[in-house]
């Protein structure tokens, strides 16, 4: 599956005439099938995904995304700004940061944005800030309450949401400033890959939108899952049936929400590495060999197209363009050009025989791929590509120069 | 001493008026006297420090340097550009890449930098598509011949540099494409505190130079004994004493070099770290103040402005203006606002009490600090400020903008 690419060698050399390598490229039409494929999973429900902007924040992918009926989960004025340009507007937009400074609640009031807060201290701040706005929606961060599932990790030392104690007090203060719809968000997993995280994230929040109902005579419009659906990274790993987790929040909602007269309750998803991760591709072009203590091949894209490996020693499976169907039988760290050593795509990886002039195709860069680059060693950051439905390929953004690495220096 | 900074709050909030936080300040008379000080330590040697632009790729600061004598160690075409646009030429360049292309290569040419290869292949590489220079150094990579040295890690696993062997067919084979002049490298240690494996170094490349002197039959110019000096992170970490290297250096050069009629040999080395790390703060304003399983003070600074205690867990540490005399009787997470829960300057950190609308100041930002920083969440880059001699504050960098953020797109 891994190695079953939406273009041949042939095409990439094709597009390369036109936009030099490195390049990111996008494929349409599997994003939209999938994105499809999400919205029929909750064709029972009152449904929203709000794609997560910092995955990809790129408008032409935000637009197919629109069309597709999603919205944007902003989390800094720049996606709130991204999301307006997009002409996402109003409540298709869910403004979900931390530790937020006034002005950005301001844009995302006047776009009319939910807001949902990460913290209870913000209610006093938005009420004296800002305006308070009719729609509320708070983070739940259960801490230890949920410290016994070892996959979810300690709840309780990330930064985000609020205690289920403070809570109660958030919605009250809500409601005395004015506040009459009410949302509730949570974002406890992260690159999961396993359906049963979602089903129970979900029975966590309807549970807690039945106590919390019931403490304050408030009701709740809709919860929002929040995302980390993961993708199959390696070969061997299965990818997470939607279908399962469509199923399975559907049976938790009619014994949790309409059984007890709650609904209708509408059920958000704030996804962003499941929506385009595993149809985005770095492709790069082999520069160099060396063999010393190990065997090196050199690339033209480095951590400036891609973080992960390097950062997070994160796997991203590489195929080589053309060589698909080859025998592994060479092994080789497949390295950038930064004067960083991990600056590898792959480490000690089994590959079939590289040679200069190649093209590497590395996988599931679709999201937190080009937006996680930076411009260390001078490394400018790389276009992207549209690789759209009838064929074509549209540059959707173009590559950096120096200029742009030096706009904001003045040499005189 | 962490806490003896060359500003007071005050001067803080008068600078702040004109420039927002967050920024980056370096202090001018501090660099300074950091780099006469090098050079007095290497004063009885034809010494020449490359600074490695990578750690502070700001015009300015490059220019205060070559005034200090210093030359430029550049790894990309950009940090070629910069050094020239800096007026830094020729054999002030050393350029020192790896998995490099022709163009690059090409550009340091143009300039008349010293080039400074990184394989054997580089050679024919080098002969093919550009032109061979006359003055030619090779990075050598010890690889387990220097295993046993646990701080120094593994340099068998590094992707640099050639290997022993290696080395005597590259310097022929460059002989053989007409150069006549050679230079000798190596970068083995990377924020190292202990003066010793800097003079263990030059004794590894002085023997080197004698037994490739003897075998090939070719002078050496210069070593360059790379970077790696180390600085102290943390307050009760002491620096390392320059002149114990400058001295160490010298008495290996006595019997290694000069005693055996191998002088003279200019010594180079490419600090970063050292040179301006210690002398840059990054300035933030705390805007929030969360607490619900731990206590988490939040400032208008993130990773987009300081990378490495988010990607490495690296300490830095962390003033409050005005209250550098207070105990240290609270415990907070500084936290930025990605939504990333690795966004953090400080976990678990004894601190003085902080209120909203303090000051922090993250301390030894002045390299691999603002040049590391990413987008990612959309977040801009800040700008840096210089802390003149005369006490005077000159914007050095502005701080990016929407516009420049979204400079590659194209919105139509």
């Amino acid at each position: 599956m891994k190695n079953q690419l939406p273009f041949t060698k042939e095409d990439l050399e094709t597009i390369i005439e036109k936009h030099p390598t490195p390049f990111h490229i996008y494929d349409e039409t599997a994003i939209r099938k999938n994105a499809r494929r999400l919205n029929a999973a909750f064709a029972w429900a009152d449904f929203q995904e709000y794609f997560a902007v910092k995955a990809t924040p790129t408008p032409r992918i935000l637009q197919i995304l629109k069309e597709e009926g999603f919205g944007a989960d902003a989390s800094s004025m720049a996606e709130l700004v991204l999301a307006e340009r997009c002409g996402i507007l109003g409540e298709k937009i869910m403004f979900t940061s931390n530790n937020t400074p006034a002005y950005e609640f301001d844009k995302a009031i006047e776009l009319g944005a939910i807001i949902n807060l990460d913290d209870i201290t913000h209610v006093p701040f938005l009420a004296e800030h800002c305006s308070f706005p009719e729609l509320i929606c708070f983070r739940y961060n259960p801490g230890p309450l949920r410290d016994g599932n070892a996959i979810i990790g300690k709840p309780e030392e990330a930064k985000y949401g609020l205690t289920r104690e403070q809570l109660v007090d958030a919605y009250r203060m809500a409601k005395e400033r004015g506040a009459t719809r009410f949302g509730l968000h949570t974002m406890v997993i992260s690159n999961e890959l396993d359906a049963t995280y979602f089903v129970e994230t979900a029975k966590m929040l309807f549970t807690l939108v039945a106590e919390l109902s019931a403490e304050l005579g408030i009701r709740f419009e809709f919860v929002n899952l929040g995302g980390g659906i993961g993708v199959p990274m390696k070969p061997e790993e299965e990818e997470v049936n939607l279908e399962t987790i469509g199923e399975g929040v559907r049976e938790a909602y009619e014994s949790h929400i309409a059984a007890k007269g709650l609904d209708p309750l509408a059920i958000f998803m704030e996804c962003g590495r499941v929506i385009t991760g595993p149809y985005g591709y770095l492709i790069s072009r082999v520069i160099h060999e060396k063999n010393i203590y190990k065997n090196y091949i050199g690339v033209d894209a480095s951590m400036a197209n891609l973080m992960r490996p390097g950062m997070y020693g994160a796997y991203h499976h590489l195929s080589v363009a053309g060589k698909e169907d080859q025998p592994n039988d060479m092994q080789y760290d497949v390295a950038g050009s930064l004067c960083e050593n991990n600056d590898k795509f792959t480490i000690d990886r089994p590959l079939p025989k590289i040679d200069i002039g190649d093209l590497v195709v590395i996988h599931d860069t679709g999201a937190h791929g080009h937006s996680m680059g930076f411009n260390y060693n001078g490394k400018l950051r790389s276009a992207e590509l549209l690789l759209k439905e009838d064929g074509s390929v549209e540059l959707i953004r173009r590559a950096e120069t120096l200029d742009d690495l030096f706009a904001t220096l003045d040499f005189s």
